[in-house]
C-alpha cells in the first residue's frame, strides 16, 4: 500500500518564483495538488488567475482548478503592481514571456471559501502554502472560527534574522498586508514561516536553467526563458548574490519535507506601526509560552534542496512534454 | 591531573545583573578571573569600577585586579546614566544597596591595555565577556591590529528574534555604541551573542533571592538585597515576565559551558542608521559567506541554567563566608 499523497492548496501570485513552486509542486509525488488560489502582489490578482490557468494548461494539469482571491489588502482599497514587482517579475509576471491564453475561467468558489471549505474537508491531510501577501488567509481566519486552529500553513515571507528586501526591515509578502500577516501569525495554531532568513540562501543560476532549456520541450523552454529574466533582475537588485533567490519554492519543498529546513520555535508577530512596520519578528509578549505556534525556517540544506528542484521541475517538464504529445 | 582553567575576563558595567554575572564567575570551578575591566552603561564607569571593588573585596576576591576602561562612545563626548538605568539598577548601579568602600584602586593599565595584552599572552586560553556596551572591545580591535582575529568573545546584548528593550530594535548594550558592536561584530573572529533572545527566558524571583538572604551571609544578604530591587523594577517595566531576566549571568554561563545554548551561525551587523539605529541583523551582504564569525543563543536551556546559577553563586557565597571568618 502506498502512503496517502498530502492535499496541498498553493496560493499565490504568480510571479516567476510562483511558476517554480507550482512546477515543484505538480512534480512532487508526495503532494496531490487540489487548488490553486489567486492573490495579488507580484502582478494583480486577475493577471496572476491569469497566469496559473495558462501555467496549468502548459503543464498538462488543466484538471487542477483555480479559485481568485482578494484584490487587495484589507486595510486599502485598491492594490496596484509596484515599480519593483515589474522589474522583477516583468509586466506580466512572467518576465514578459508568451503564454498562451486558457480556454479556461476561474471556478465560481472564492479563493477564501475554497481555503475555508478544504481546511474543513481535509482537515491534517492538508497543508496550505501562500507564496504572496496572507491576504486570502487572514480572510480565511475571519471567515471560519475554526480555520486556524485546524490549518496547517508554510508561507514563503518575512525576514527574522536578515534584512527585508522592502526596507530594511521588512519583506515583500508581508509589507503588502502587515495586518494580514500579523492576524495569521499570532492565531493560526500551525505556521512555518520560510523567510529571506533562507530562501535568500537557495540561489538558481543560468546553468540550472540551460538544463531546462535544453529538454527542446515548450515547458522547459519558457521556464528557462522566464527565470533567466529573474536572474537578470536579481544581477541587478542583488549582485552580491550571484544568482536568484528560491523563494516560493523552497516553501513548497519545506511542506513537502520539513527537514529541508532547521527551524526555531518562536511566537511571531508582525509590527504594524511605522517605523518598522512589516517587520516579523518574535512576540515579546508570548516568548516564555511554553505553546508556539510558529516555527521558523533559519537553514537550509542548500544542496539537496537545489537536487530536489531539479528533480522535481524536471518531472514536471517531462510530464508537460508526455501531455503534450499525447494530447 | 586536572584540566586547566579557562581564564577570563569580565568587562563589566555594575549593575546589578553584572554583579550576578561576577558572582557566577567566581564560583565556577572551570574558571580563572583574571581580571575585571569597567566600562560605562548601567552606570559611568567610575562608579562601576568603585563596585567591583567592594564586590570582589565582599567575595574575599581581592587578589582579581580591576582596570577601568573608557567613560563613553567614541562617537560621543560623554555620558550620562540614563533614566531608566537609575531605575533598574539603582542610582549607584547595585540596587541602592549600600557597600563598603573598597581600599583597593583600579590598576594603572588602562582596560583596553589589559584586554589587548592578555589577548597576546594567552590566545585561546582566553575568554572576554562583555556585559555592557561594546567600547573598550572595539577600541581593544582598532589598537591592536591582532585582537580581532585571536580573541573569543561572548557578550551579552542584542536581540535578533525578539524585540528590544530601549527601542523596538535595539538593546540597551548595543544602543550604548552601536558602531563598536558593529566593529565587533563585523570584525571578531570568534563572538557569540547571547542576547534578549534567551535572557528573557531565564527568569529569577524572589524565592531564589531567599535561598541566598538564608544562608545568613553579609554576601547572601547583600545579593539578595540588589536582586530583589532589579526584580521590582521587572515587576513594572516587564510584568509579563513573572521575575527578572539573567541577562549578564547567562553570558558567562555560555562561555563556561557553550551547551546551555543552541546557537545559529550567522554573520552579523549593527545597523548605525536611523530608524534602526541598534538593530542587531544578519548581514546580508555574508548571508552566503560559509565561513561565519558569530554565533547568535537562539534558545536556552533554562532549568539547566537556573541550576547551575543557584550552584555557582552558592559557592560564591559560601566562599565569602570562609574568606570573612579567616580574615
Amino acid at each position: 500500500m502506498t502512503q496517502a499523497r498530502k492535499k496541498i492548496i498553493l496560493d499565490l501570485d504568480t510571479g516567476i518564483d510562483d511558476t517554480l513552486a507550482l512546477a515543484y509542486a505538480l512534480g512532487s509525488p508526495e503532494l496531490d495538488v487540489i487548488g490553486v488560489t489567486g492573490t495579488f502582489g507580484n502582478v494583480v490578482v486577475e493577471q496572476g488567475v491569469r497566469n496559473d490557468l495558462a501555467l496549468l494548461d502548459l503543464f498538462g494539469r488543466a484538471d487542477v482548478p483555480v479559485f481568485e482571491g482578494l484584490p487587495h489588502a484589507s486595510t486599502k482599497d485598491s492594490f496596484a503592481t509596484l515599480d519593483i514587482s515589474r522589474f522583477i517579475h516583468g509586466d506580466n509576471g512572467v518576465g514578459n514571456v508568451e503564454l498562451s491564453e486558457s480556454e479556461r475561467k476561474a471556478e465560481t468558489v472564492s479563493a477564501v471559501d475554497f481555503l475555508v471549505e478544504s481546511v474543513r474537508k481535509y482537515g491534517d491531510d492538508l497543508v496550505i502554502v501562500p507564496t504572496g501577501p496572507l491576504t486570502n488567509i487572514a480572510a480565511a481566519v475571519e471567515k471560519d472560527p475554526e480555520f486556524a486552529s485546524r490549518a496547517h500553513i508554510v508561507f514563503m515571507g518575512g525576514a527574522l534574522t536578515v534584512p527585508g528586501n522592502v526596507t530594511r526591515w521588512s519583506e515583500a509578502n508581508i509589507n503588502q498586508d502587515p495586518e494580514a500577516a500579523d492576524l495569521v501569525l499570532r492565531t493560526c495554531a500551525d505556521v512555518t514561516m520560510v523567510g529571506l532568513d533562507v530562501t535568500l540562501q537557495t540561489l538558481l543560476t543560468t546553468a540550472e536553467t540551460a538544463v531546462w532549456r535544453e529538454t527542446g520541450t515548450e515547458a522547459g523552454r519558457i521556464l528557462a526563458d522566464m527565470t533567466d529574466y529573474y536572474i537578470r533582475s536579481y544581477d541587478v537588485t542583488a549582485p552580491h548574490l550571484g544568482g536568484c533567490g528560491l523563494h516560493d519554492p523552497l516553501a513548497v519543498g519545506v511542506a513537502v519535507d520539513p527537514s529541508l529546513v532547521t527551524t526555531l520555535a518562536r511566537n511571531m508577530k508582525v509590527d504594524t506601526e511605522e517605523p518598522t512596520r512589516g517587520r516579523t519578528i518574535g512576540d515579546d509578549e508570548r516568548l516564555n509560552d511554553p505553546n508556539k505556534n510558529a516555527c521558523v525556517a533559519v537553514a537550509v540544506d542548500v544542496d539537496r534542496f537545489l537536487g530536489e528542484l531539479m528533480d522535481r521541475i524536471g518531472s514536471t517538464i517531462a510530464a508537460a512534454k508526455q501531455h503534450g504529445e499525447g494530447s
